[in-house]
This record gives structure tokens, sequence and C-alpha cells, in this order.
């Protein structure tokens, strides 16, 4: 069963003046339901409240979103073309500051279009379309790649254990970490994982378990806290995570969480793979003490059951995400190959 | 504010006929309500399901729980009175598995019990209540004590991680590893406590919190998994978390995700002190690997706000407790003193 047959996290609609449909990820699993975005608002309001979230999903909506943006831009002048694309561009950038996915998809959107200059506007946005239908693409077999070199990472009958999502969902078809479960599985091995849930957007709970059910692969949803206990009975032979930014040094942002699980198998001999497209490093940041920690609503913690569960007025501290230095990851899966060790030279060998 | 005047974790209404009263903590930080415990089947209920919870709570709620089940004894026969005990205890002894406060009150009811054979039944009743409450009143002793030894270490303007609810809502009084952070704050300290919320219950962000807030200590909230990063942030200078159940080698049960907050602690050279009072301990037990390990309703994990939070039918492990090893443990604050280094011989040198 490929879930990509099934699921599509987001796809286009129509044609050039067409819309970006995605599934709303924040009612998964109760409710599967599919939203049109026919305004950049409201790829927006997508990308910000995480209806469609990982790195590589957010790039692929963001250049769909500069799609939405110009759809009632296809009559005007040039002038006001750019301006719109432009405006859109800025725009989407505002709605997650870290995952550097969104910059470098807006970014290869605008450099489309600029080399297109003097052509008329409607030849443009149907390359735009084009392009982002490329990003896309590219993001499947880039999720094919990355499946194909970490499936050897991972021996037959081990526990795996992965943090938030980093599948089919955060991406266009079968994910960075769990696409190397997914390979692994196909390849014959027989995998038992153990989802973190995730808080406080419960993730892992909700999406990893969600689709590694779809697919028939053993899975069992624990509490974030429940890590070190699970390691420590042998359970947990390999850890695969995904990335939202990684610097040129191998530090690498991920869900807030995954520092802390690094640790956790490092103290447990346990080694700790992070599955990530090229996309995702940024090698004009030296290390992850220049990744910006976005920090998100208090209420994620303290209403984000649809319960209060802390008392009224109380202080919060939520960073979405959380850095890993590069000496705790064993190796980065890419969809270019393997990078191990991690360090500077090996990821500009691979990455030049 | 002496949080004992506003707040009775639990605390016994009336004569030798009375009833048990007790806050149901499952309701807090939302709602404060009081039930009371008419009869044995509502005292287990109560431990079972958490309204009760803390290992000195659990030991002195059980301890009354006795008294409730021999309310309709006071006219029996003193075989059917030390039957009906017996029952009770042993009933009662069923409704949590770890926390050895549990069978160390029953055992100190029975043998209160055992010693006045062949007085009136009524009396015994009555001996009975008294020790209940001075199982009760020693367990306030025991947190003051705590708290005097443990505030000496920690430094004025220092961060403070706890795990779970070790505080007053645990005990009678204002807790063991609380009790160690309001003693250092009435000896004038500024303290900035985070408090794990501790999933799947919360009670860290329920109850630890609410505590904390209720006595003008700084408090902020955070997600289990993000106390890696607060500590790397420098945040955090000390740990302290209560105990379930400590071995005669200094292994110590404690909440979930203890362990994990151990080994992160650790890595980040940080001291971690677990406050328990000597009842705590089990010197019967030669090291953690001999605690049995409460496994828990996978609901709390999948269901626990009132909301689906995982996908229909997918596998769950909710352990209630890890083990923290002895040598995590930079010290065990005690009512007796202070344990340190944690060993088989420093704790038997003063619990002999």
């Amino acid at each position: 069963m490929a879930m990509s047959s099934n699921i599509q996290t987001l796809h286009w609609i129509g044609g050039v003046d067409g819309h970006l449909r995605l599934i709303d990820q924040t009612k998964l699993p109760v409710e599967r339901i599919e939203i049109d975005c026919r305004d950049v608002e409201t790829v927006w309001e997508a990308i910000k409240t995480l209806r469609v979230r990982g790195a590589p999903a957010i790039g692929v909506a963001a250049a769909y979103g500069v799609c939405v943006g110009l759809r009632n831009a296809l009559d005007a002048d040039e002038e006001t073309f750019f301006r719109r694309l432009a405006e859109a561009a800025y725009y989407l950038a505002t709605s997650r500051p870290t995952a550097v996915n969104l910059f470098w998809a807006l970014e290869r959107m605008k450099q489309a279009a600029s080399l297109l200059r003097g052509k008329p506007v409607s030849e443009i946005a149907a390359a735009l379309l084009d392009k982002a239908k490329a990003i896309h693409e590219e993001d499947r077999q880039m999720c094919r790649a990355i499946g194909r070199h970490g499936a050897e990472l991972l021996a037959d009958g081990s526990g795996v254990l992965t943090h938030c999502n980093a599948g089919g969902l955060a991406t266009s078809d079968y994910g960075t970490a769990l696409a190397v479960i997914f390979s692994a599985a196909e390849s014959g091995k027989t995998l038992h994982v153990y989802a973190d849930e995730t808080r406080p957007l419960l993730q892992g709970a909700r999406l990893t378990a969600w689709e590694l059910q779809q697919r028939g692969i053993d899975v069992t949803v624990i509490c974030d806290n429940m890590a070190a206990q699970v390691m420590r009975e042998g359970r947990v032979q390999a850890v695969v995570v995904g990335a939202d930014r990684i610097a040129a040094n191998g530090d690498a942002a991920n869900k807030i969480g995954t520092y802390g699980v690094a640790l956790l198998a490092a103290a447990h001999k346990i080694p700790f793979y992070v599955a990530a497209p090229s996309s995702t490093f940024d090698l004009s940041i030296d290390s992850g003490a220049e990744i910006p920690i976005e920090q998100r609503d208090p209420r994620e913690v303290t209403h984000g059951f649809g319960r209060q569960t802390a008392p009224e007025g109380v202080k919060v501290y939520n960073p979405a995400f959380d850095v890993t230095p590069a000496e705790l990851i064993a190796a980065i899966i890419c969809e270019r190959g393997v990078i191990r060790p991690v360090g500077r030279e090996s990821i500009a060998a691979l990455l030049p």
C-alpha cells in the first residue's frame, strides 16, 4: 500500500488560476479534512498554525503559495505582477521563522520569475506553477532517495524511536525520517517503531502513529518522557528524526525535544540519525548557535488538549525547536548519500 | 502564607465513625473540589485514579482508609473486626503497586491493631484512628525537616527544575521536593522554578505550578521534552524531585520521566537531588531492578484531556514510573539528613 496513492499531503488543483489543496493536519488522526487555499492569507495561516508542517512540505506549500498569491494578477501589468510576487513571497516568509526550506523555496520562485522578466505575465505565471510542481516532484524523489540510503542503517527486527513527524505528512511523499523506516520495511525488514507523542502539538501521536498504522508498520506511542525508559529496557536500537535546519558544522535544529532524545540515545549508546534533504542545510550559518528558535503561543502548552491543564496566568516557556550538536549525530541521511561522521568537511564534500 | 492553613490535601472529619475528606486532584487547577470517602471502595478509587497521589499522601490516605473500612465494624465482635481490618488493608494495597508508603502505612495500622488484641473493639478503633492521625502528623513534621535539610543545597537566584508533583498535594503538608523549594524561599532565597508538565497526567502543570503560584514563587511550566533545552540555556542550577520507592543501594523509583531528567542533568553537569522521607526507602530490595513498574491505562496517553490524540487502536506503552540509578543522584534529602554521596553504606548509616 503506497501512501502517496492514498494520501496527498498537499497538491495543486487546476491550472494557473487554480488553487492549493492540503490536508488539515491539526484535525488528524480523528478527522481527515482537506482545505482549499485560494488566497495567500489562507496559505500563510495554514503554515503558521501547522495545518501543513514539516520543513519539506512547508517549502512546497510556500512555492504553491506564491502561485496562489498570483491568481488574481494574471491579467496585471508586469510591474504589478512582480510587486504581487514580491509581496506574496515576503508575506509567506513571515509564517515560520526556523524552517529554511520555506526561504529556499520562495527564493527559487523569485529567481525563476526574474529570469523571465520581459515575457508575457501569463507565461511567467505558467512557468512559476511549473516551478512549484518541479519543487514538489523533487521533494518526492528526495524522499525516495533518503529512504534508500537510510534503510541500510536499520537492522531487521530492531526497535526504532522517532520524535515528531518527519513522515509523508511532513513532505510531499513518504517523508525523511519515516522514509528510512518505510524503505527498510519495504525491503522486508521488520521494525518496531516507538513514536514520541511530541508535546505540545502531538505530531508524533497524531501523525507519525497514524502514518505508520496506515502502512501496517508496528508502532507504539509513548509520552516524550518515556523515551529514556524505553531505551533503558533495550527496546530501541536506533533513533531517526528529521531536521528543520542544519548548520555548516552539522548542528541540526528540529522539533523541541530532539536534543534531549539525542542526549538520551548517547547515554544508552544508541545511534542517533538525522534524515534531511540537502535543502535543509543552511551553509551560510556556521553553527547551531546562529539558528533562531521560534517561540510559540503559551496556550499550546496550557490549553493544548481542549482543556485547561495549567493554572490561569502561569508563565510558560514554549520553544518550537532545539538544536542537536553535530557530535551527538551518528550520521545525516541525505538524498545525496549518508554523511558520516558528521562534520564541516563531510558536509562540504557532499554539498559543495 | 502557609499553604497548610489554606489547603488540606486530606483530613479526617469527625470521630471514630467519621470519614476521610480529600481534594480531588484530578480536577485541579481549574476546579477545587473535595470528596468525602465514607467507604473503603471510595478511598481505593481515589488512590487508583490519582485523586490523591504522591507517595506520602497515599500512605496517609491508606491509613485513614483502614479507619474508613472499620466504620461499620465498630459494633462487631473482635473476629469480624479483625477480618474487616485485614480485608480493608489487603484491598487498599491493591490500589497502586509501586508506592512503598502505601504498604508501610497499612502495615503500621495492622501492627497497631494486633498489639491491642483482646481489648474492646471500640478501643482498638479509636487507637487506629489515633495511629492514622499520628502517621499524618509525622508526615507534616517530615516535610518540614526535609525542607530544612534541603534548602541549603539551593543557591539564591538559582533556577530549579522539578518533575511531577512532590509538593503539598503529594503529602500532608508542604511536600518533599517542593518542601526544599518552599523552605529555601522562606529563608529569603529567590528561586526560578521550571515545572515539567509531566505527561500523561500533567501533575507538574496542574499541581506543582498551582502550588508554587499559590505561594508566590516564580514558576514556569514547560513540556517534558523542553527540559534539555532549558538546561542547555543555563537556566537550571539544580534538579529536585521526589521518589516513590528507594532501594537499599539508592536507586530511586519516581514518576516516569525522572530517569530521563537525571540523564539530562548529568549531561549538563547539574546536580540532581531526590527528596524523600525515610518511609520511602525499601531496604528489603537490593536495587532498582527489583522495583515493580506499574503499567497504566493506554487511554491516559491517547485520551488524556477529553480529546483523542492518537489514532484508534494504536499500541501504547504507559509505565507509571522509572528508576533512576543511584550514580545519577547527587544527594537524597531525607527528614533525618542529607545522604551524600548516595550508596548502600551512606543509606544504611542514616537508616539503620
